[in-house]
């Protein structure tokens, strides 16, 4: 299954409104790490998978890479992100993550923020992502962790006055659909477990660089209080790894 | 600190009634797993690090290693692995796991199985086990996994009628030490990020190469009803890494 929940009007509306969508990269709490995790952009090929309104993409083109494709299924998720961008060396398709199809060696820097948690066959996209990759070529991809995905509700258990208690985990060996709730919306995910990621990419030809499961910085926590609560759970998982 | 609660007699005498102490590995829920991401023993030189009652070592050997050293701090749990020992190819030392030091390229394989989270300084041993390895050796480690460790409790959270209503994720990411309880003895744990373990071995030089949460087979399921409980969250991390 395909889902295109981002050309739900409703649900669209609302994450046009979360603040990663009105202010980019600097207002999504995991940037700095994944910024640190990515390998050097210059002069690379780059394709970024789920590439929503194209801050990736615009960022690898700042950081001087040579040519940037951004796919996403949403229509309107592409519009928005064509009317923002004046740069012939980016190319937005609208296309499925699960249906890319390049031609072997075409990209030095695979990148994938928060979609791939979307996709039912995770193999078969990290086969693809493995074909389309350089020898030596880096796929640097973050998903919802696992801790976070486990249960469908994804929230906190309360206590008696509504204060958060802890981060329930249940069902975290049963890998599958996980009918969740996000910004008001019915949406479909998939949880997978830690151990899932890592040995699909092993078992495909990758070798693990690095792993995090951000948190917020010293200056986040002054400076926004409420994120002491993600220092109580891990939220993301970020992976890097380079194709044998 | 290097933690010596196996030598306080009531804590060994409960350790000493476990089934995995009376009937080892069999009777070790993780041991089908953790025996498959074992690499081919024969003629390999193996260390075991908190070898315990030696039921590793032993193993080793029926796999026809060359030779086994098997290190723990317990004179109690040594003195026992001596005594269901007849082996001379298995030689026991006595000796905290941060105090390793053995010669460069000294073993082609090493293994701690549930150990590791005891030591506070993982980095320092994980350099003495890159060290000690060949080339090409193989670590194979297991530790209580860090969504288990997180909480000093390491208990599920009940609802008021006593049953288990999920397991409860708290302060992950504030690593160190957690005061934990253990056959009602209290016992000091290091709790650890999967990205810190993961991170380790790779930035001294190892290459993953397989992760493992394991989970009870359909067989164990069957035989062990209660067995149920531990899909609902990961209570062990393996990790195999090969010394690049």
């Amino acid at each position: 299954m395909k889902q295109n929940i981002y050309d739900d009007p409703n649900f669209f509306n609302n994450y046009s409104q979360m603040p990663r969508s009105v202010d980019g990269l600097k207002a999504a709490g995991e940037w700095d790490e994944l910024r640190s995790i990515l390998p050097d952009l210059q002069d690379k090929r780059v394709l970024d998978l789920g590439c929503g309104f194209g801050w990736h993409c615009r960022y690898a083109r700042e950081q001087l890479a040579r040519s940037v494709v951004g796919i996403d299924l949403s229509e309107n998720m592409l519009a928005r992100a064509k009317q923002i961008t004046e740069d012939p060396a980016i190319e937005y398709r609208q296309l499925a993550i699960e249906d890319i199809d390049f031609p072997e060696g075409e990209f030095d820097v695979v990148l994938s923020s928060l979609a791939l948690h979307y996709v039912e066959q995770l193999d078969d996209v990290i086969q693809k992502v493995h074909h389309c990759l350089v020898p030596g070529g880096t796929f640097v991809l973050s998903v919802e962790h696992p801790v976070f995905t486990a249960l469908a509700a994804q929230d906190w258990h309360y206590d008696s006055e509504g204060q958060r208690m802890h981060w329930p985990v249940d069902n975290y060996q049963d890998e599958g659909l996980r009918q969740a709730n996000f910004l008001e919306n019915d949406v479909l995910k998939y949880h997978r477990t830690v151990a899932t990621y890592m040995n699909t990419l092993i078992e495909t030809g990758f070798t693990i660089t690095k792993i995090s499961e951000p948190k917020p910085s010293a200056k986040m926590l002054d400076e926004i209080p409420e994120m002491r609560d993600e220092t109580r759970r891990p939220i993301f998982l970020i992976i890097a790894a380079v194709k044998n």
